[in-house]
């Protein structure tokens, strides 16, 4: 492949072993799939640019499955199972092969972790700042994606796991906050700079819980927990209410927060990067909830409740007032 | 809305209406789509970035266009039909409403055009130059999909349309080069600056053909005639023999390019953004390819021909000798 140019050389080299066998070898312009009978297809895209998801010096392994699992953090609030995906990458002039073999290697780990395979991408030079963006695919079967859509008065609000980790994590990398139980030698599997940091660049997406059979409305939580469920309000028509006590924290997070700063807490329902699940469950549907938790060992929480009225989120702290926010979640622009 | 964030009055304002039913208005992390029974789906992926694959000052709505039909290229090379899409937009800061405005609008008409809608998008502010990722979804009768794979020695190279045009666009915009027929006057479908300037700005993806009924292979030329036309030998395991005095050209291009400079031709053959299609076809399927071109008025032009050997393209001038190139075609490394 010597006589071709570099960008065909770098998709041969880094990128044809990663694909899926409907992707053509990536040697066409595109994929061809046949959808499992019954099953619908569940399509998302998510952008991630140096500087703004991830820091310039992150772990090019890293950046490549934080992308995939951001994405695949969509897949599992519809409750569908991932399938494969499409890759663009504008890489800054310069970019070395290194640098392409580890961003390689990190997506052929976890294609391997989740089973899913490359179905298409396109590789350019940029004189910007790195900019990824990935089409994730899943299936599910026909009539049992759950959406946004369907929150009502009455019903709970759950969440998966622990919310603010990664909040954290990005006051750790920024050089905020030090991490209070860093000992990555006793865990080979932990961020060299600690759980916080590792909950910020290694997301899991909340992959495996039959949503349909307990969740009303679901989506995952990216942007901040107070401005999704924000999102969920609106699809739903519904105001909610939490309380902040409820809110389940990691023991770690729990431990630093209340020396690091006084909103430490606003930081963690608002600073996002969770890509835990937020759900909205009828109170009927609760066993069958704590039943699936039990079975995929994964934590729910009830932190609160849909309410009639405008669309609306409102925090209780602990002494039953409405907390007030600066900002409740990210936005871009 | 008012409270909301920008990015999502954004999403609210200018994307929303584009939104296919199956997108669930944009309000949710994905869409879901149940292909149609017996069909396959065609997945392709291309990104453009400001400065690379248009200039800077582009108008918004033709970016927005040219984006959707290069993808739609690709589709077009499956013999497949359009469905929908997924976009992600990482605009610079600053960035006004009045270009999303136009960039949406730009969208909305193709849309019209081609019968398809937005499945899906994400928008982020980058520091960078304007980075557009476009994920395009069609469907082809299962087995009827045609690879780039599949040209055999003694099968005919064929072109649809002109070629270069494109190439002698980029020209003019760079102010390289003068339109010689620019009267835009006289036609309010052409673009201000000329036929060249409009054939690079909006390219016209060439969907419709039965492809399967006729081509062994194909594909879009994007990146170079000669360029692709090599990539069409790699995946075939057969050589490439044109005539360059065969290849179609527009008479805008046969009046302007000699005077132009001496290279003009080899502009022309290796410049790309063409979107024409690149077909193999064996010598007794020519009247069906004939009967097609007829019946859809797309012209067709025989212009060489696969043989035995290596990998590779081989151009004959007017003179009959192989004539070299300074490069075969576009490469973003």
């Amino acid at each position: 492949m010597s006589d071709l140019p570099r960008e065909f050389a770098l998709i041969a080299r880094y990128f044809r072993p990663l694909a899926h066998k409907e992707a053509l070898g990536l040697a066409d312009d595109a994929a061809l799939l046949s959808p499992p009978p019954g099953r619908e297809l569940v399509l998302t895209v998510d952008a991630m640019l140096g500087g703004v998801h991830f820091l310039p010096d992150d772990p090019p392994d890293l950046v490549a499955r934080k992308l995939l699992r951001v994405n695949l953090s969509d897949i599992a609030a519809k409750a569908a199972t991932p399938l494969g995906y499409l890759l663009t990458i504008a890489a800054p002039h310069g970019t070395k092969d290194d640098w392409f073999a580890a961003f390689a290697a990190g997506l052929a780990e976890d294609q391997r972790e989740f089973g899913i395979a490359l179905l298409g991408g396109d590789t350019t030079a940029t004189a910007g700042p790195l900019a990824l963006s990935l089409t994730a695919i899943g299936t599910v079967e026909a009539g049992r994606a759950v959406l946004r859509q369907g929150a009502a008065a009455g019903h709970g609000i759950w969440v998966t796991g622990t919310i603010g980790d990664a909040a954290l994590g990005l006051a750790v990398l920024r050089g905020e906050l030090a991490d209070p139980i860093l000992d990555p030698a006793s865990d080979p599997t932990l961020d060299p700079l600690g759980h916080f940091v590792q909950r910020y660049r290694l997301p899991v997406p909340r992959l495996g819980l039959r949503l349909a059979d307990f969740a009303a409305a679901a989506m995952d939580i990216s942007d901040g927990l107070v401005q999704d469920l924000g999102h969920l309000c609106r699809a739903g028509s519904v105001a909610a209410e939490i309380e902040a006590a409820r809110v389940p924290l990691s023991a770690s997070a729990r431990a630093a927060g209340p020396a690091w700063r006084p909103d430490w807490l606003q930081r963690c329902l608002t600073g996002g990067d969770d890509y835990e699940l937020l759900l909205a469950v009828p109170r009927a549907r609760e066993p069958v909830l704590e039943k699936e938790a039990a079975r995929t060992g994964l934590a729910v929480t009830n932190i609160g409740r849909f309410t009639l009225g405008a669309p609306g989120v409102t925090v209780r702290g602990a002494d039953g007032a409405a907390m007030t926010f600066s900002r409740p979640g990210w936005s871009h622009f």
